[in-house]
């Protein structure tokens, strides 16, 4: 999809485009439509960086908070939403065994009660093992270093999401 | 409900209640938990129009493309959410002739295409008349004074979403 096209939607083909490359959070890609014309995919990125940077604290961790448990309950009921279902599919998490599911489970627990927020993670740049090990020591940090930290996988997230839009022939699923 | 029940939510349950008391910004009362405990609903809402205000324009404009159009494409096809759907329902949207509608159309894209935002107005508080006058009025304004203008409606319907959440007994669709 060339710049030029997406520079030409209105406001509401392109919330529907690209409203979920912060999961659950169109209020982010109608918010940087302000910013067009956009010179590049790249451009695109820097502006919702800004825009998630530019929010108080409170405000990124409304956006971890619009994020879905991985291996969660929202994975097992069917509920996630087509991105994440594909996200946490390739990273193995839709083919855990009970044991497996239980120490997510546990994890994640812990994770929210220590943060007040989910653990996110960019799930297809990580396989099992790697979440399971950096869920355990991401569990070490100091709240405010852990909410940059999952905010830095948030813009990961975003990246990847963006690129399957844009550049849909190419090979961008990690 | 009482405060100390809300006040007890974790964020699933909360963002899961109140998500859409701003249509489709979860981010924002995602972001609001972060604020408790609250002394009263009152407080909810000061704490939501605290973390409005403090987003840049851009934000603030995100917000208002997260609205349908009143009497628009998601009415015609049922996907308004529910809360919209029984407001523009109860504002009249739902049964104009098709002389109205086209009038409606019409303005909603000549405001469009003004302003790069729906025109949002609480329609619990408006009828079909008022809603024209004041779409026709509001056209003149210009992009700062409009924006503004619009972010107070979307207080009033976030007043009264949230009022029809805690206080379900009580009469409160004005």
């Amino acid at each position: 999809m060339d710049i030029n096209v997406v520079n030409a939607l209105p406001y509401e083909e392109f919330v529907k485009l690209f409203g979920n490359v912060v999961e659950k959070c169109p209020l982010i890609s109608a918010a940087v439509w302000s910013c067009r014309p956009f010179k590049d995919l790249a451009n695109i990125e820097v502006h919702i960086a800004e825009f998630i940077h530019s929010l108080p604290d409170s405000g990124k961790e409304g956006i971890l908070r619009c994020h879905p448990d991985l291996a969660g309950r929202d994975l097992q009921s069917g509920t996630l939403t087509q991105e994440s279902q594909e996200e946490q599919s390739q990273a193995g998490m839709t083919t855990l065994d009970s044991a497996e599911i239980l120490k997510m489970y546990r994890l994640n627990a812990e994770y929210k009660d220590r943060f007040g927020f989910p653990f996110v993670i960019c799930a297809r740049l990580n396989n099992k093992a790697d979440i399971v090990r950096q869920l355990s020591e991401r569990l070490k940090n100091d709240r405010a270093a852990e909410r940059e930290r999952a905010i830095e996988e948030v813009k990961k997230i975003c990246s990847l999401r963006l690129r399957n839009i844009v550049l849909p022939d190419i090979q961008t699923k990690l």
